[in-house]
């Protein structure tokens, strides 16, 4: 075999691929998968309250690298999707962005987030929100903690009942990341955390998040779904206790034989 | 010693090197290592009973860093192969894309899985069909698992026998990047993927699939072959199995000698 | 929803943003965290007594992918920051580099180092000094490890109570790939190393270099604010003691429990 | 502080430095750190008994990122040396390619030996010979395995004495790559690996590579360095085969001891 042509082209990029909708100084709301599910769970109550529709998509070489197949054996990237909504009485737009994953390294992290940060400027955004979990051992009494890149809006936060962290806190993901490439941009941003033990979905906790968020983008919020929510994970979560505490005791019986016959 | 200059060019990207001979329209089938192999002896039988040629080869930094020495002393790189075939009686033309290896990182199955599609769309590949191994703890009426990115060719598959998941799978690998990438290109792809325990080689599982690529693509397939993969496969399962029983009553015997020692 | 436009920008890279005032010929000292935390104690040090300001600002995708969130509650990307003085009596100006991390992968600390040399090419610097810790199981008589890109410079150093060491060592991150790649660029460059055991902020390390570095570059150092980290750390490191040694004294009783209850 | 100005620069790329020799058509000896330094002992000797001039540098991101300070204070680069040899009675040179290290990942291997290969395009090099370890457990009468990119070569080595290993055997590194690589330029490439335990510095391995290299290119090749160096690592051997088994016979006690006291 003969070689007549090297064929090596530039392979896929961080891009997002748009429909013939563009949001006009929107605030980018963006909740992506992360600790107890907090960001991804407020977001989707948000499409679902204002019926967004979903108008753009990011693709990632920095994303996992499988296809989901769906229950009729569809098959498509991990991706991320951009919904938006226009209100019909005034001129305010928001644009969620959430989906399937966020990058797999630290360089992806930072791509993903600036690829979002030059649609933001392109778009004249107005302000970005970003909200996720925040890890804590407290299950009640759940807050939610704030940050911001103005001093003017942390102050505004705190009217809102977000708390502060005296001690800092670094925020970890695109969420933080959001933020931190806002500033140099002149962007305004905030970011949500809802305080949960994070090792199953935790809509108690976005609920909270959710709350914060309504009264501070002035939206209508529908919050029957994340109850009905709430109760289904409340019932999990006792299934699973007792699961444990049966396991408990049968490794306590089980380790009790053991020792008895070590020592017999 | 002086520095009169400075030689940096861009190192070797993923690239497939051709020959002079250009697949028309050709249906695209790609099998690479992964499970049980079940993808790598499904294409071989394919490229073995259609007497295929090699067209063209891939190469790609995102491979194995070493060089694979054969029983004669060549040395070559791990690469992916492209073998051509074009019906003596139609215009049906197939290509199929198998190898040593696959990418190592995510970024660089992103790469490869991208190379492979942007050639398909310059030959106007008529139909992208990937193949491979479906972990499963069955090992008798194992099945076939089909995804597809279009609702009527999923419909085509189950006419054929394909059993779609219905809880929703990922499909991992270049396999899963070929059909995640044809849906932005409207390009038709379809996954085959046969149940398989898959810690060695698997050709029962490469038959099921096989057997159904056939009838889906119209070709001529010879068993022989496989048929005798399968019976030498079966024979070292079972003085593997045969070996483990020995090696289980060793360890227990062994295990039963030092208690003995410890309590005695 | 149909795709309209691909975009797909270079994401954010290495970069220096600067303010108007731009150094001339100056001195650059790099310290960054690291070993005892002796190089950025050194450098803030520096900057304490010079009360250098900060000109410039270096982010990088190489850095750790969150944002790090003050106790007023703004959030900023982790950054290196330059700090800049100019001496009122002579043309002499300082420029030192200090932050929050180093990059997170070998290509990244490559990178920014890189960046940095370029930087420093481009204002013609005189000298790059490079600060940090050296491991050593020595508490007392700490000594101050050199090295340098030019022998008449080693020469320096030792005439200044700087050690060489005879068995050749490794200067691990962007302290030592500063020097490496201030060679080729016919830049003179230094690093000075203070031992330390390293695991917690070491003030006295960093006063034992801090003293070289005053001599060295003829400035004024103010040791006040050192001096009270110095004490502090050592009530630190003996409250410490005191806990180590109790838990020892319970650890070293809990084992005679459990052994008494295993083979009574 | 007002950002006027964003720096942001391609970083240092993996280059070859020059001085103003250039070898024409030599012939190229690479030799790098790997198991049991044999490739490294075997060119070091080759420059030794040739006299050898470094006269080209080459630097990559992809090595480890520390300065190499030596025992006068010196610092500079982890790097790659190039030595050029020529001789005084007809045309023939030898490029002998040796350092501190190998590339850190896949990419960088790939990209380093991509790097060789170019520049030995340029010089129309009229042979590359790769040198190192093969893992064996044999320790008297190992043998040298060779694999080649061209039959005729192979039956060259075999000639004289180099052991074609049947069952196939992989190269891994950039001794491995540069075969793989030199086969689409249609470059001549061969690979000489000698037997080797590979845990410590073997020059006995290395020797037997080099006496096969010496008769391969018709150089003159002086042992006597290489023998001294076997009988000090004999010495050092047969230490610490010693001071193992003392260990050995201490741990022993130790257990017998421990042992006594649980089950007494």
């Amino acid at each position: 075999m003969h070689a007549t042509e090297c064929r090596n082209r530039v392979a896929m990029k961080t891009s997002i691929i748009e429909s013939k909708i563009r949001p006009r100084e929107p605030v980018i709301i963006e909740g992506l998968p992360g600790l107890g599910s907090v960001g991804r769970i407020v977001v989707q109550e948000v499409i679902r309250s204002l019926k967004a529709k979903r108008i753009a998509t990011l693709y990632s070489p920095q994303f996992p690298y499988y296809a989901i197949v769906d229950s009729k054996g569809l098959a498509r990237l991990p991706r991320n999707e951009l919904y938006h909504w226009r209100s019909k009485t005034d001129r305010k737009e928001i644009l969620v962005i959430t989906g399937d994953c966020q990058p797999q390294t630290s360089v992806g992290q930072y791509e993903v987030a600036d690829i979002i940060m030059n649609y933001a400027v392109e778009l004249s955004a107005k302000l970005m929100v970003t909200v996720g979990g925040y890890s804590s051992e407290k299950k009640d009494k759940a807050k939610v903690i704030g940050a911001a890149t103005k001093i003017e809006i942390v102050n505004k936060l705190t009217e809102l009942g977000v708390v502060i962290n005296k001690s800092g806190i670094p925020v970890v993901g695109v969420s933080g990341l959001i933020l931190g490439l806002a500033q140099p941009r002149d962007l305004a941003a905030i970011c949500l955390l809802g305080e949960t033990v994070g090792y199953i979905p935790d809509p108690k906790a976005a609920k909270n998040v959710l709350k914060i968020l309504a009264r501070l983008l002035g939206i209508d919020v529908n919050f029957e779904h994340i109850d009905r929510d709430i109760v289904r994970m409340d019932e999990i979560e006792s299934k699973m206790r007792q699961a444990e505490d049966k396991m408990d005791l049968a490794l306590k019986g089980s380790i009790a034989e053991k020792t008895t016959s070590y020592i017999s």
